[in-house]
């Protein structure tokens, strides 16, 4: 930390959401940024109760995210980079706006409301020269890049199955909290439902891992939850061109399940487990060979994985710790690129979002051809 | 005991195949029955031997079973059951004919080669006073049976999902062992690979602790290993005519997986997780409260539940005394059955048998169909 | 088993008594022993009800261990071996009796109800033919005796820690089961409540593993439930001649607890983990290279470990199966004797017996002195 | 967050050790603290160094904690706080410095090299109106502070046993780090190796969650690693005066152990079990109940507990979010103390730094005394 922090700015994520902490916690952990400016809510009252709160100034409390954008563009000592944490139909206008007023973007997941919206934004940030992150946090969980680096590095051989879930409870019970709103409603949310709002993050870290986006998939979604629009479960089988399978479980409606993204890869010689109950433990076993527990920051790690520790195995990270590391390799990345160095990252970007879309759209199509595989095509 | 053990026959199972050493356990670690006699491998010579070895006299040691059931009819002290452990295209001819001869039978799972020869038996059975019972041992587990009297009772609310998955990865690689070969020979094996072979297990805890059926599945089989002639790996979606879904995923090909049996189910107010790596425990969690580990033996469990456990809770058992117990609770039907009073009992039979090979019926049709939903009818 | 069965007596054990029935499946689980006569309860009534239940004939069902010692040894047909299972006061005059009868003797722990009949017990088997077996059952799970091996060969270098506990909690509250009346009963249990019934398994492990017994404890007994006139609970500390430490904690009262032993040994170079809670996996972590998962019958055992595995890794086996183990390399050895061949074995005898009461007398010896080290010599 | 940050120095921690960057994470993770301030090292160049490399300016980088306090008590924008975190012997002298000067002190454990020290270091504190905050940090996990309130709630009823260890591998081998020396250099340490470094902790949390402190401990103190001049290794018995009675083990020899804190704590009616391998568990067990799972922010917490978690059970948390749950109450301490209103604390503080010297010393006594009972009095 030789450099000054980066003057950030936030759209969404006012006192009372969830989301919206754990990016200003992400931000602060490495002390990488200086958070300075925000539309932190839909109205006026709400956006300066949260700026006052969170330590924003009056004067940088914006209600309109695209005057945000126009003014702090405007400003000497303007924001560098804007988060955007609003329910989903809102990524797309703001990262929009922020890419358009030179500003790097920060966005949640997934990355924009429709299919159309994302190969939009792909075309706004190719013709930007600031950067576009988009926050699958969980592919900076160290573990996870370990076991990316283990399959790239052929330890596996072959690729041949890639299992993934994700299970929560939290939408089990018909929901009126702020949060379940949003989520559960398609003119909000977009056209998935668990899908979107973790459907994609599995769909994404086992692309991250395994290194293979699936050429098809079939996919059945349901609405457990009676009223309930958007879908609280799917089942997805799914094809790669490499001839590998795989399966992906999302559920919104899991009782007893809290935050269950689970990942396994097996190959041709070893096999790869890994689950958010034990963020920290990837097990890797070859075949006819023990398993090995791999630990974060422990023996068995590579260098390049040991920078995403913070401290020694046996100190539990986790979800703060992850989510940090992509707000400091964002850093890292917008500092390279003010700087007009090359950009090197593992960041989820602009193609993960396009990615996640075609999935979500892929799923929606499938279910509604009675589950018939379909292309996950660009 | 108070009565005399029951005289039992074995049809395959010869000492060099794990699977007959397993039954012989069953049958003798609650002392409910003597083996006297068999026709424990293809040739007189191993036949004679194995006999031998498993202290069957040598009288009594057959080549055939035809024969066998015949002699063994015909004596005042002959068997009163049968063991039928032999490759997957002999369960029906043999299990005919001891049915035929009647005697009671014991047979393993899948029921028989082909839904045809599973059809043409249920008619064998219904017209015979013997019984049949088909060893899908994992129903006998203490904690399975508890799960199931949970969700009969209702403490789940409807059941929503069905999620059971089998894996293993001893079949990874092309193998040449005696029992590899002819669970990848289609002509011994029938249509089924590892969908038979430990895809039957799973559908049946899955159907018999969520007591429904599903109606209909999509599948997609893959044969992962250069040269198998059956499939490796299953990706299975499920649907229940309640409106319930499931996924069924099967694996021969999971690199480091043992023998990973594994159920959870989900219901509108609690959720159900078992796992045969921990088979002692059951996790049940109802929503917004703790979860709670249920122990064999110990507190949650019920009278008849109890009625399962040798030992106290915390003193380990797995795999043989399940098996045992089935071959307990067999031999309670049978002496149930020669006394002529009612067969009251949860142990899987021609029903379960034939809903295995409906399954594998419906999956190989699922797959030749490009995974398009099938019925799973009768 | 190309040899006819061992024909076995047993004194205590009668149909109500846990412990009876596990050495009666132990006995049957390989088939290596035909259960023939016994003296199972103290009354006449309930000794011919208990043997008419597990099928002795009425003529050798005894109510009186000394006649039962002569009767069968007079016989043609008399039992070759005989296990004691009844409450600690009897195992000394009912061991001695058979002994004298040259009858093997399977002998439940600890050996002897006090370190004279211990030393008085070794006096006679050393004059006897006949095996005396301890049922330190623990010692035969194939885990356990791996990490055997594995400190034997040196993989951990110089052992430096011993970390051995059992807790239970079944007699957290008075109680007044049969069980556990006579095992707080002085007269009957012996001097030891916790450390004999308990702690002797934990301390035999610990030595058998480790292949160190402690030279010196200092230990600080305690009887926490109202009214008990023996130890519930205890904390021991150990010193090792070799400079190794450890610790020893056993505990009745431990709420929560099942049968929780475990043992973990530390080395210069490396550490083992095991607990019987999950009893097929034993840790192994050298220093600086990742934990590994060694699984019963799974890469990393030993060809002589292997042999006390009836089934493929992951099929779970456990408490009755390791018992099971020592009845059947007691059978093995029985046979031996018998034959006039050399008896190598790993099974537990008079010198764990000896150490047993030893560990005991030193725990009540340091406690009556306010905990100072005291020697545990022979 | 709608006050300033808490204006913060630091005393060591310079940017090559470990525990100087947790805590600067720990007063970062909720915005509560600048670092304005700081004596990082005890040479000029380093102090300079790491000052510029996390943001101190350089008038503000020291080389010496006296000058320090005397120069920032005299700004008008001098450092409110003061964080010493360097080797132990410099904890008094600094800590004496600052609270003498006004400037509120967060120390790192144990509290002073010494039992005078500590018995010093309590008048000057006495006599400060600053506070004085030890980082026993382990006492701000939320499930630890759920245990502890379940003590306190009669949950358990009366405590009969408190079973804690904390074993490492860190310093298994001789080793020459900078930090594996002056921890293992008297001078610098004080009198404890593994007792001052990680027993403390143990001792202390399980007095945290207990509520009670141990009268008299009875220890054996080893140095295994060849030359070493402090323990590396405890084995310690407790007694309670309440009668309860524990042990405590701390090693840095465990080969295999990463950061292994484990509490167990058994009363009348039910138990409690935590382990830092799985921080956000703590298992509760009433007696004749299934044990329950009590999970970070889940069902079972209470508000007072949840307002440490920062977000929704199964999103892991663990080391550095427990540090800064004990800098931001650390904040609400010292802002209601500058606002002169009453601190009421859960933060651990002088009396546990005192206990920890008492215990340090009565460890050192008991183990001169050839492991006799001694006194842990004030």
């Amino acid at each position: 930390m030789t450099h000054r922090p980066i003057r950030l700015g936030m759209v969404g994520g006012g006192t009372g959401a969830m989301i919206g902490n754990v990016h200003r916690i992400a931000a602060r952990i490495d002390g990488e940024y200086d958070l300075v400016a925000g539309a932190l809510s839909s109205t006026p009252e709400k956006s300066a109760q949260s700026a006052a709160q969170v330590g924003i100034a009056p004067d940088r409390s914006y209600t309109d995210f695209e005057q945000m954008a126009q003014a702090e563009a405007a400003r000497d000592d303007g924001i560098e980079a804007v988060t955007i944490c609003t329910p989903n139909h809102l990524h797309y206008p703001a990262a929009k706006a922020f890419l358009n007023a030179g500003i790097h973007v920060i966005c949640d997941k997934p990355m924009t409301a429709s299919l159309q919206q994302a190969r939009d934004l792909a075309d706004v940030a190719a013709n930007s020269k600031s950067l576009f992150i988009l926050t699958h946090n969980y592919s900076a969980y160290p573990q996870l890049r370990l076991a990316r680096e283990l399959v790239a590095a052929g330890h596996l051989g072959a690729v041949r199955l890639v299992q993934v879930e994700y299970a929560q409870d939290w939408l089990a019970k018909p929901t009126q909290t702020k949060q379940a709103q949003w989520r559960t409603d398609p003119a909000r949310a977009g056209a998935g439902g668990a899908i979107g709002d973790i459907g994609t993050h599995a769909f994404q870290i086992a692309r991250f891992v395994s290194g293979e986006c699936p050429q098809k998939l079939a996919c059945d979604l349901t609405s457990f939850v009676p009223g309930r629009r958007v879908d609280d479960n799917a089942q997805i089988m799914l094809r790669y061109a490499s001839g590998a399978k795989g399966s992906l479980w999302c559920s919104q409606v899991a009782a007893g399940a809290e935050n269950g993204l689970k990942l396994r890869i097996y190959g041709e010689n070893a096999g790869l487990e890994w689950s958010h109950h034990d963020p920290e433990t990837l097990w890797f076993t070859r075949l006819d060979e023990p398993a090995q527990r791999l630990r974060r920051n422990g023996p068995g790690t590579s260098a390049s994985v040991a920078q995403t520790s913070r401290t020694p195995a046996g100190h539990p990270e986790g979800y703060l710790e992850g989510f940090g590391t992509l707000y400091s390799e964002a850093a890292a990345a917008i500092r390279a690129a003010n700087a007009g160095a090359p950009v090197e990252t593992l960041l989820p970007g602009i193609r993960d979002g396009l990615e996640g879309l075609l999935f979500i759209d892929a799923c929606v199509r499938s279910n509604a051809a009675d589950s018939a595989w379909v292309e996950v095509a660009p």
